[in-house]
């Protein structure tokens, strides 16, 4: 791993290392981590690693060892770590006005100019108004409370359910955590919200009937959700959410043909279609958003991580004309809504946002995801289409998934204490290598940054073939 | 205003103008702002203002007026704008670790260290743990979902309801937004949630009985608190919800006695207490938190604003020994807890917070705070305590109000359309002063930089006279 200007003799190496260990230990004692299990974490039992510094797609922990981070952080740092124009974008800004609030009509230069060109560039046509938040969740939820909204100005108090589908990823609040269809994310919380409800997520691997073709699946997702709606009334389904590609529930892309048969059926029941485009918007798929890649028309659209590829918070919900227009009459009629956050609009996040689209545009990291993509796509297919352990391999662009069966041919899962995906995310790691255990067992993601050539695509395929051997072999010893 | 290193000359001056003019033209277009009137802020109807730069206490905008700004943003720039070393420090730490997230056991150096001294320096006695989001919001969510966790792990799934106060502001989503105690914020989006309930604000001078000591008054408070919980059954309330001293809802200090018995009422009946520390924390009160200028013991204590001085969003949830004890136990009886956020313990936004805390500590903000404050409180009470538009002038430290009244001796308010306080802040705002319009009709808000001196309070109290004076002339003019 090449860090520019830093050049550590090995005894410096050795007192990082053992000030690393100092760190873990008051992390043990004072972090509480998110989605971490409490108690192995304090008691040291869970494996930590402290992450010290990382360079375009590489990561270094406290003992000097070095990473590719082929999951991009969480799927957000596109353009890669540790850019020097982004660092001199931020601390400009940050001397600047390094904060002002856009409550009340006060306004800053760069959360306009990220509006005009989230609207006029990379949303798609018929998008009108951006309002700012600090991560996906908070977008998410901000799209719930705005077609609630919709439909009480609309004098449709009872249109309020929301739809979302199984296995979704939509954030771990109270309500976006309803809409995440994923019962790991409601146990314990009392969650779902009795407002969401879920239907089929779009698996054809998994799910579809079988011997079905991929229309015939499309068409049981059709039934299912129409049935839903059917037995709750379209007059009490304000909205529909859905990931273009499903993301943390198990990188699955829609079967052909699944999104427009999807939006007939939202369209004919008058229900607002809301995007969650925080894992594909801004490149992941090859396409500037997940949207345009499938021709969605959204009403509503969150955006984040790929926003500012990870280097600071900042979130949007990008609302559609249609949904604009109600809004503005709901004003006239009730006076301004309250809903808002200390830092929407934050000018330095903001100023983030504009360098990273800067950078975005100039190295065309959009069409290198495509082409890079496609190359990633069909070497995971070559190196993975035939494993004994792989049942599946799938993907668009930069986002790819393993899904590890026992049983390949009879697509006969491993029993989930196994944690086979968790134990090829171990073996990648001590390789050097960062992928995800994703959702339901057992698979391995993929979604390293956009920056990636063709040559660390080799080398991260051939790392993880290595880790599944790791596994594989671990798993066949008597 | 000096803006160092900056010597506009008049004709830059007139471009700088014109091109806010049409940056302010594309904000109508595209950018929603939170809080704000949709029609009158897109047709223009709304005064907007682009704020382009900020120094010390002063911020300015695209026409050049320069502004004290008597709010710190909205509470939370306690440092004052524009500091070069946060700055670099923002963009050291962006260098370096531009982002990496905190699942699973991985870590980075400045959340850890910022979590170190949150526990060991900030917090009160008795706090354990820090979990980190983006806002105050989040922050207040995860509260609600801890507390919800907490009881179902004890084996008391019916001990769920939360109880906030009338006129409180814990955020604006579906659940934070049901904790806030104002109808405004529940119009048109259907909150409260159904387990939120609200009881009394702490407010003596609007709500005492004509005669009640403060001592009766709390009586008074403690009694509408206790039949709530007998009403509803103990066995059914998880957490009480409480600013120590309310902010958005109107700046209410509690009256002298309050918390210890509103601690003693929480305690005999086994309800978790969560403090919302986001606009006291850090200063504000001229302590280092609200729990300690008012003695409390929280079991969860939510930070923000202050904890970055608004440089990048930033919040944390401070974890009791109490609850965290549960949390164990509930990983080694569940597995994981499956809350968190992509950003939670991003590495900039800790580093920021590091230098933040850095720079209250060397320049002595806190007492700074308590110093300042007391002069600040002093000359508020000699300038408005006989005028006769002010009804109560109150507040802790660098935290004011003045509560407005057409009559002042019988306490009668004006009529909430003629938007008093309202005018009072756009009349300061003309003579070059920030102060805030407040919660429910009508109290001007004060919250000035924790870095002001004297001479700025006399300046903040002078031009706010003034603004008094220019909206009591045009209330009796014919």
């Amino acid at each position: 791993m090449n860090f520019v200007g830093i050049d550590i003799p090995i005894d410096m190496n050795a007192t990082m290392r053992r000030r690393g260990e100092l760190t873990l230990e008051t992390d043990r004692r004072h972090l509480m981590h998110p989605g971490t299990h409490a108690s192995d974490h304090a008691s040291g039992e869970l494996d930590a690693r402290l992450m010290t510094r990382a360079q375009g797609i590489r990561i270094e922990d406290h003992a000097g060892r070095s990473y590719i981070d082929a999951f991009a952080g969480l799927y957000c740092v596109n353009i890669g770590y540790g850019r020097e124009e982004m660092a001199d974008a931020i601390a400009a800004q940050t001397r600047r006005l390094s904060f002002y609030h856009t409550y009340a009509g006060f306004s800053n230069d760069p959360a306009v100019e990220l509006s005009r060109r989230l609207i006029e560039e990379w949303a798609p046509p018929g998008m009108k108004k951006v309002f700012y938040g600090m991560s996906g969740s908070d977008a998410n939820e901000t799209q719930v409370k705005l077609a609630w909204y919709y439909n009480n100005v609309l004098g449709r108090p009872r249109k309020k359910k929301i739809i979302a589908r199984q296995r979704s990823y939509h954030g771990s609040g109270i309500a976006t955590g309803s809409l995440t269809g994923q019962p790991k994310f409601h146990a314990g919380f009392d969650l779902p919200m009795p407002q969401v409800l879920h239907t089929a997520s779009p698996d054809f691997y998994r799910d579809a009937r079988p011997g079905a073709s991929e229309a015939e699946f499309v068409a049981d997702c059709v039934e299912h959700l129409e049935q839903l709606i059917a037995r709750e009334g379209a007059d009490t389904i304000a909205a529909f959410f859905g990931e273009p590609v499903m993301g943390s529930g198990g990188i699955v892309p829609p079967p052909s043909g699944y999104w427009p048969a999807i939006q007939a059926v939202l369209e004919r029941h008058d229900i607002l279609f809301a995007v969650d485009e925080v894992v594909c918007g801004f490149g992941r798929l090859g396409s500037r958003t997940g949207s345009e890649h499938y021709g969605l028309a959204p009403d509503l659209m969150s955006v984040a991580k790929g926003l500012t590829s990870g280097y600071l918070p900042l979130s949007g919900v990008i609302v559609s004309e249609r949904v604009w227009d109600v809004i503005e009459r709901g004003s006239r009629e009730q006076g301004a809504m309250n809903h808002g956050w200390t830092y929407s609009g934050h000018p330095v996040c903001a100023a983030a946002a504009l360098t990273n689209l800067d950078i975005i545009e100039r190295e065309q990291l959009v069409s290198n995801a495509a082409e890079v993509g496609a190359y990633f796509q069909a070497r995971l297919h070559e190196a993975f289409d035939a494993h004994p352990l792989v049942g599946n391999v799938r993907g668009v662009g930069m986002l790819a998934a393993l899904e590890l069966m026992a049983g390949k041919t009879e697509r006969r899962p491993f029993p989930a204490a196994a944690k086979v995906s968790q134990r090829v995310a171990q073996a990648a790691l001590a390789r050097g290598l960062i992928v995800r255990a994703l959702g339901t067992n057992d698979i391995v993601g993929f979604a390293p940054p956009l920056i990636a050539t063709r040559a660390d695509i080799d080398e991260i395929v051939a790392i993880a073939r290595h880790a599944l051997h790791d596994v594989s072999d671990a798993l066949s010893a008597p």
